[in-house]
């Protein structure tokens, strides 16, 4: 008996008979003697359908103002999902970001959170009630909505687990939990049972979209046990938490795949000081992410500086560039967004050093080019061509999980 | 020069050409000088469909979540309403009830408005704003949000014009204003300039149907001046306001027929003290409302007592009635829901004997039969059959209005 945070998707609330199963969840999860707070997303695309209305009137509509309309998508759902527990004879209360306490600063579409003010949902929970609370969104201290920007939901849940001091935070979606890769595209990958918090940052940060990393990096600043699982099977998923229980040896738990990426070299650089530091302090004024950073010796007093970003971002960096032509004397610029990283991660890798080695041999193995390599502790990512992920991953994935591991 | 309220229904904003046109008309207001509050009801039929998806996951669902749910029509509006006004360059902002300090009572489905504290309006104002609000709701002092029940918005907007101290509240509709009869059925309807609160109270209640009658009373109570018009034309409607200027030979201002009505005749009943007070005093406990009420002495020391309910109660009543025949001592019950009310409305009959009996000659030309006649200071109404209202309608028409008046 203890109080848990239960998250879902808008995937798991997307109709009626969803809302429903839903209901089915938190009612039977209370009625195991715990108590419940919901945290829910907006039901599958209404968001989408929102934003397309939206841009019809108004292409370039304030950020405050989009916030107030997106809102709208959660404080449905939950409303919808209290009825259908109210069917199922449970005492509830549906409330939204402002009315929960969820207090964020004032930077409308990606705010932050500062602070949960758990009264309301104290006072409700001491009443017996399930409490259902929007995902997604707060109030700034102005008192005008805020929305939180992608995998927002995730971070509610987190964020309400920590200041209630829950003793779970359940993020139910639509996949079983954390694979040692993508279950869609990697034939034999695995279910994790457990994950570290550094572990799960490189997966999300690396594109295994299976939760966000802010909210990630919130539950290992407040030590928050996560559980991600399915809302359709009922069965046990992953849990994440600060140290694993693992067997020696196995230093790898997942490999990640990110098609969004593009490369761009910078040829034939003056060789002087300062010159990185000027041309990334530039690109992260203007808000472009730059990943994997690789510099080399070039010929006659030169040097190469090649670096990957978001494609989105692709044509930001190349007006950029093009602009400060002056002040870099780069001889040219090659772009190749034909590209994607993958990664292997692993809390045991560090003390490992066989780990990288075993990844190129799969790569090599399987006659795949490796364009960019770069390392941290408990990762290590390499940049090959866009039409050889797959079976990148699938490679380092057989080499890594499907036969004994003898290292 | 001033501050003007302005409300719009959920016909005038239903798509984006419509919202596009209300937020023209706003900002034009705006840029005449004036400080523009606006309340927005939720788009055409946004409401109606909230409420079919809250029946398909629970048809008993708890009042608290279908005003959560119902809410988010308004906020959609506002936004959207916002972000076209934006798209013209002009400062705006939107504001849910609890933002903009709409205080009701806990009642929810149909909350009273309480108080209207403006300052955060007020500091929007200051700022050279337009504020859209959302109509129908507010916040009680649980801080749960609340709906104001039929008719909400006008309420809403006369109470925001009340509690700023508007110079104008003007409530755009999809009609050019109130008429001497409903234009859609009767020929030669006429537009009026203006017409008293009292007049206009009457003929709201009478199913007129252009404002809400609580909107009416406020307006009436915190003498707010009222103008209907269209929200497509642009052209001035009708003032409804305390003292009108009229000619003096006008002394109806307006018709006005409620299908809505059955008549009951309780027949032979026991002609002792106190019978009346029994039977209404039943009917009022079980909250239904009784309108007009027509007492006639019987035969043999025996009373008839006849009166008019809306279709709605007459199950209702049937069964009251039935289930206390013991007390009453009545002979038999006679019902005819096959009946239409009929009414003029008009200020200066009071001092105006003959106009009631122009009235009855306009219905004897007809050859339409009275089958119950009602009278107050300023109206007359009578109980036709159902099928001949319309034509009742147009012959009162145009006794009062299409020729010239010459009592």
């Amino acid at each position: 008996m203890g109080l848990i945070v239960q998250k879902f998707g808008g995937t798991s609330v997307a109709d009626a008979d969803r809302i429903r199963n839903v209901a089915r969840i938190i009612t039977e999860t209370y009625r195991r003697g715990h108590q419940v707070v919901a945290v829910l997303s907006a039901q599958g695309k209404t968001t989408d359908e929102l934003i397309t209305q939206a841009a019809q009137i108004n292409p370039k509509a304030s950020k405050r103002e989009m916030d107030a309309l997106l809102a709208t998508g959660e404080q449905v759902s939950c409303a919808l999902c209290a009825m259908a527990i109210e069917a199922l004879g449970c005492p509830v209360v549906s409330l939204t970001g402002w009315q929960a306490g969820v207090q964020t600063d004032a930077q409308n579409g990606n705010a932050r959170i500062r602070k949960v003010d758990t009264e309301r949902i104290q006072k409700e929970l001491d009443k017996k009630s399930i409490v259902i609370v929007t995902g997604f969104q707060g109030v700034n201290k102005f008192g005008d909505i805020t929305t939180l920007g992608r995998g927002g939901s995730d971070t509610s849940a987190v964020a309400l687990a920590a200041a209630l001091h829950a003793d779970l935070c359940q993020i139910y979606t639509d996949v079983d939990g954390v694979f040692t890769a993508d279950p869609r595209t990697v034939s034999g990958a695995k279910l994790l049972e457990e994950i570290t918090y550094d572990e799960m940052l490189e997966l999300a940060t690396l594109g295994a979209q299976v939760l966000h990393n802010r909210s990630v990096e919130l539950a290992k600043h407040y030590n928050v046990n996560l559980e991600v699982l399915s809302s359709f099977t009922g069965d046990p998923g992953t849990q994440v938490k600060e140290v694993v229980r693992r067997m020696e040896s196995s230093h790898v738990s997942g490999i990640a795949v990110d098609k969004d990426s593009s490369r761009i070299a910078l040829v034939g650089l003056k060789d002087e000081p300062g010159i990185a530091f000027k041309i990334f302090s530039m690109l992260a004024k203007r808000g472009i992410n730059v990943d994997i950073i690789l510099q080399s010796i070039g010929r006659d007093d030169t040097k190469d500086i090649s670096f990957t970003v978001e494609k989105g971002d692709l044509d930001a960096v190349k007006s950029v560039l093009e602009e400060n032509r002056d002040s870099f004397h780069f001889d040219h610029m090659d772009i190749n967004d034909n590209v994607a990283k993958v990664s292997i991660v692993g809390a045991g890798m560090i003390n490992n050093p066989g780990v990288a080695a075993k990844m190129f041999e799969a790569l090599y193995n399987a006659n795949i080019n490796i364009h960019m390599i770069s390392t941290s502790e408990i990762k290590v990512s390499v940049l090959v061509d866009l039409q050889e992920a797959d079976r990148a991953v699938q490679s380092i994935h057989d080499m890594f999980f499907s036969r004994e591991e003898d290292d």
